[in-house]
This record gives C-alpha cells, sequence and structure tokens, in this order.
C-alpha cells in the first residue's frame, strides 16, 4: 500500500492498494468520530461492494445507512442531491456524522458537495471504485452537480478526510471504463512527466496499476496544494477538458468524459502542432499513446458546434478561455485565449 | 454613515446609512469587475427598491438581470435554488459576476448560498432591507436553505464582498416585520451589551437605528472573525434561536423567526431563573423589554413538542444540544445539554 499525504487547508491522506476496502471501517473511524456513516453509491456499484463496506464499518462501530441512486452522469443533478440532503436530515445525521463515496466520480462529485452543504458542512471519504476516480476526481477536493446547462455548474471547493482505493475494485470495472480512466492517467504523462508517458507507452493497458496511480495522485497533490482554489497551476488539469466538455454535451452524453477528455486532448496537441507550439512528433506521440489505449481521437463535429458547446463551460472568465496547450511531452502553458479566436483554434486541431 | 470592517479569510466592508442604495453600482463596482449583476429579490422588495438597484447598476457599468421570487420563508428551499442555479447558467453568468441580494433574510440567506456554489463561488453583495438581515443574516456569511426536515439545514460558509444596509430602506417595512428584527437586536444587548440593553430599554422602538445597527454588526463581527466556522464562540449568537427554531418549525412557520428567536430567550431566561443560574430580576427584565417591543415570550406549546421538533435542528451534535444560557444581561455561557435533559429545561421555561 502507497500513502500520499495531502497538506491542503484541512490535510489528509491518500491510501492506494489491494484489499483496502476490508479495512474501511478502521480507517474511517481513525479520521472521524465514531457515529452515523451513510454509504452514498450507485445501481452499479452498490451490489459489487456495499455488502462489504457495510460491513466493515459496522464492524469500525458505526451505525450504517445506505442512499443508492441509478447509475449514470444524468442522475449528478439537483434532484438526485437534494434528494440526498432530505435522505440525510431524515435520518437525523449530524455535525459529527460522516458520507462515504463508494463509486465513480459521479458518485463523489454528488456525495462531496452534499457533505459541504448539509448543516454547512459534515465529513466525508472518498472511496474510489474506477479508475477516473482514483487519479483524478476523488483527490482535490473539486465537488460538484451538474445544471441543465451544463456539466459541474455547480459546486464547492470541499476536501474529503481520506482517499481510500482499493486496487482490487478497479478489477470489476468493464473494460471500457478502465480505458475510459486511461485518457486522465495519459493527460498527467502529458502535462507532467515525460517518464510516466514513457511507461505508459511501454505497457500501454498492462500499466502498472498501484505505481501509476500513486504517481498521478502524487502530481495531483502538488497541483491542488499549490492552487487549492483554481486560480492557476491547478486549470492546468483542465488539458482536453474544455473542448472535451463539449463533445460530452454535443453528444448528449453518449460520449463518455474520458473519451471526450482523450479527443480534447488530441485536438488540442494537433492545433498546438499546426501553430507551430509544439513539435508534430509530440502531437503524433500522444495520438499514438491515445490508439495504444484504444481511446478515440478524432470526432466528427464541427468547430463552430463545439465552439456554442464550450462557451457554456464555467471555465469562461469573461471574454476568454483558459486553454491548456501542449509544448512537449511533459510541459504545457496555460494560455488566455479570447472566445474570438476559439473556433480558429479548434478548427486546427480537428 | 458608518462603516464596519469585517476581516475573515476575505475581509469586507459593512457600510451602514441613509441613502446608501444610490451609491450600489459604485460601491460594487469598488469590490467586483464591472461584468454582469444579477439582482435576487422577492416579491415583496423589488417592487419598491428593484428599479432603483438596477438603475444605479447600470450607471455604475453593469448588466443587469433580475431574479425575483414570491416572498416568504416556504421559498427558501432547494427548488428555488435550482432554479436561480439554473437562471444564473441561462444568462452565462461567468467567475467574474456577481449576484446582489436586496431583501431580507430569506434573499440573503438563498443568494448567498447561490453564489457559494455556483461555478464553486462568485462573487456577492448583500443589500438588507429588514432589521433582522441588517444586525444578522447579512453579516458572518452563514447561507442556507431550508430542507423538509427543518430550517437551514443545507447550506455554506460564504462571506459577501460588500454590505450594504440602507437605513431608509427600513422605513417602508411594516411595524410587524420591523419587530420581528428587534428580537436580535434585544439578543446582542442580552448577550454581550449591557448598555446596548440600556438603551433599547430607555428608547423601545424609537432607538437609534444607524447607531444600534451599527453597534450590533460590530459585536457580530467581532464574534464572527473569532469563530468563522461556528465551533465556539459564534454559537452564543444561537440564543433563544434552538427552542425559537422549534417554535417556528411547529407553527409550520406562521409565527416569524424574530418572534419566535423571543419566545425562545424568554424561555431560556425563566428556566435558567428557576433552575437558579441567573436572578429572577434578570430575566424579569428581559420578559419585560420583549413586551415593550410588542414581542411575544410566552407559547401555548407543550416542551414535548418543542423537544421533538428541536432534535432535528442541526446544531445538535450527537447527544448534546448546546444552549446559550443567560447569566446576567451582557454575560451568557454555551452549556452542552443531554438531549435527555433538554425537555426539563424547556419545561422550567414555559
Amino acid at each position: 500500500m502507497n500513502t500520499i499525504k495531502v497538506d491542503t487547508a484541512s490535510a489528509y491522506e491518500v491510501k492506494v492498494g489491494k484489499k483496502l476496502l476490508n479495512t474501511l471501517g478502521e480507517e474511517v473511524a481513525a479520521v472521524t468520530k465514531r457515529g452515523t456513516a451513510v454509504i452514498v453509491s450507485d445501481s452499479n456499484v452498490f451490489p459489487l461492494y456495499g455488502n462489504m463496506a457495510q460491513k466493515s464499518l459496522e464492524d469500525g462501530g458505526f451505525t450504517v445507512f445506505s442512499f443508492v441512486f441509478p447509475a449514470g452522469e444524468s442522475s449528478k443533478n439537483g434532484t438526485t442531491y437534494l434528494a440526498l440532503l432530505n435522505f440525510l436530515a431524515s435520518k437525523q445525521v449530524t455535525r459529527s456524522d460522516c458520507l462515504i463515496a463508494l463509486g465513480g466520480g459521479v458518485v463523489g462529485d454528488l456525495t462531496g458537495f452534499a457533505a459541504a452543504t448539509y448543516l454547512r458542512g459534515i465529513a466525508y471519504i472518498q472511496v474510489p471504485t474506477t479508475l477516473l476516480a482514483a487519479v483524478d476526481s476523488s483527490v482535490g477536493g473539486k465537488t460538484a452537480i451538474d445544471l441543465d446547462a451544463g456539466k459541474n455548474l455547480a459546486g464547492a471547493f470541499y476536501q474529503p478526510r481520506l482517499v481510500l482505493c482499493d486496487t482490487d475494485t478497479l478489477t470489476s470495472l468493464p473494460q471500457d471504463i478502465f480505458i475510459d480512466g486511461c485518457a486522465e492517467v495519459i493527460k498527467y504523462g502529458i502535462l507532467y512527466d515525460a517518464e510516466l508517458f514513457a511507461h505508459l507507452k511501454q505497457h500501454a493497458l498492462e500499466f502498472d496499476r498501484e505505481a501509476v496511480i500513486t504517481r498521478c495522485v502524487s502530481l495531483k497533490r502538488d497541483v491542488v496544494m499549490a492552487d487549492e482554489f483554481d486560480r492557476g497551476e491547478r486549470m492546468k488539469l483542465n488539458l482536453g477538458h474544455t473542448i472535451g466538455h463539449a463533445v460530452e454535451a454535443v453528444s448528449n452524453f453518449t460520449v463518455s468524459h474520458g473519451k471526450a477528455v482523450a479527443i480534447g486532448m488530441a485536438i488540442i496537441a494537433r492545433s498546438a502542432a499546426r501553430n507551430g507550439l509544439c513539435s508534430k512528433e509530440t502531437s503524433d506521440e500522444i495520438i499514438a499513446l491515445l490508439e495504444a489505449f484504444g481511446l478515440p481521437y478524432n470526432t466528427a463535429e464541427t468547430a463552430g458546434t463545439l465552439l456554442c458547446a464550450a462557451l457554456s463551460d464555467k471555465k469562461r472568465a469573461g471574454g476568454t478561455v483558459n486553454l491548456i496547450i501542449t509544448k512537449a511531452i511533459g510541459d504545457c502553458d496555460i494560455c488566455p485565449t479570447p472566445v474570438n479566436e476559439l473556433e480558429s483554434v479548434i478548427e486546427a486541431g480537428l
């Protein structure tokens, strides 16, 4: 097991390793008061791991309730959020109790936002069961729900008390969902770490789970500690996301987050190469790695369609969009881009 | 005009004086970027001051939108909150824009919570138009909505950029609403300030508006700066509120907040006197002052009924309730009270 310490306003640990779910109860007891623990999960994950989590928490001395909602991004909305808040109130959950987010990014984002706002903030623990959640959404305290107008438009910065990543749970993922998470793993390589990129190139889908997840979490930890509230360096984690969110939205979320980000990273890489901001070799290497992981790197959408969808994205501050541009493997820049130039940037990358 | 500086994690000023609404545009421009300003108000206040606020903001260089909802506590719910978030997204409000809470406590709490969570936080300005909001809810950054199970059960700690209290707007209040706010003014006297209490006793409803509001805001500022997140001293501001919230809830909110708090403070005072924690004279003085302001100090509800309603109140941490007990005028204590003793405390004060 590897432990990464995250030292934001409130410090916490990310534990990565095998069979960690069995220790959930004692781990949670070590960072909260033994009271009520509410497992929040979805209809895919709860049947697989709900009982194990509940037993471990009960053995740890907790009273356990469970709130399970239909799996899928479409559940990450205001209605599910209010239903969860009302569930917590109906169980008389108090400020000294805690929530356990057992699942992927949708579960983690929604649970974190409910924890941030129920009674103006109670403790929560992230138990990511997808690669995407393990390397990205479970660390860093960004919580959110979607609004009709777009993804993650409401939320809070709110750190968990603990992140427990049992790598065994990742083996239960359908291959397709696992590959989805690989897009974010590749993102860390492109952004910060040529060595990680090389490891992925060498091993493709057979990469070392524990080592790679630990490396990704460490990289994210460094970014989050430098910029908890996403005003500077942390924006780099949006590599591929501005266009990726647009791809997701335009597809009505039939294109998954990871695949949309892969397409977004590919568009940005090609655009950067065509505009002389990075070499053609760098762009080709990125496309080749996405291909080796079975990730998409093209879209049939037009630049105009993607532009419209991107403009309702929250990263727009006034008349500019902060695009993350690849310069080389392991080296990217934040480029404030005027809204009226965005379409030609996208066009160059299609 | 008086200015009180609040120095929490993010510092801001509270300005109290006449004709301040005319300066709204320039004041907001001084603390935000000149972009879009969204006025959030209710059906009582917007017809009175909406145009003035809008004109001032437009003169200050802002693009202005307005979101107006039906007046009343029953609007402070998840549905209105989500409608406001969707409204902001539909107007493509960005992180550099701001919200203006024009109204009483319901408007301020709801607007603040939306500002805290829309795009994970944008700027907001409090423009309290009731005495209650001026001396209490507009300062200190407690934002909230109600859930079915009780008041203020979801929310965030999130400070405004500026509080602009135009004392002229208070004159438009129905007398009954004004008296409601007086309960919180009296609370500050009981909690912290025998001199303020004496001023209120001498002048009753004719008290000096600007001076008293400034004094109450200064007292609240000191408390909030010492304990922004309500883990210690700030709990004292709940004097009369645990039982008051129960009175409100049991009445299905036909008893207003101020009147419910008045009843709560009266019950606590009598209970403290009967249990030898304060003198009979202190308790009598408090009841007499409430009476002089036309505030209620009795309820027909039983201790058992109030207990049940109080137990779903958020201040309960595990098996105890933090009651604020009057020792003398200007001197109160936080008393952690086991839940199983709460009924007899209430009973003694009925």
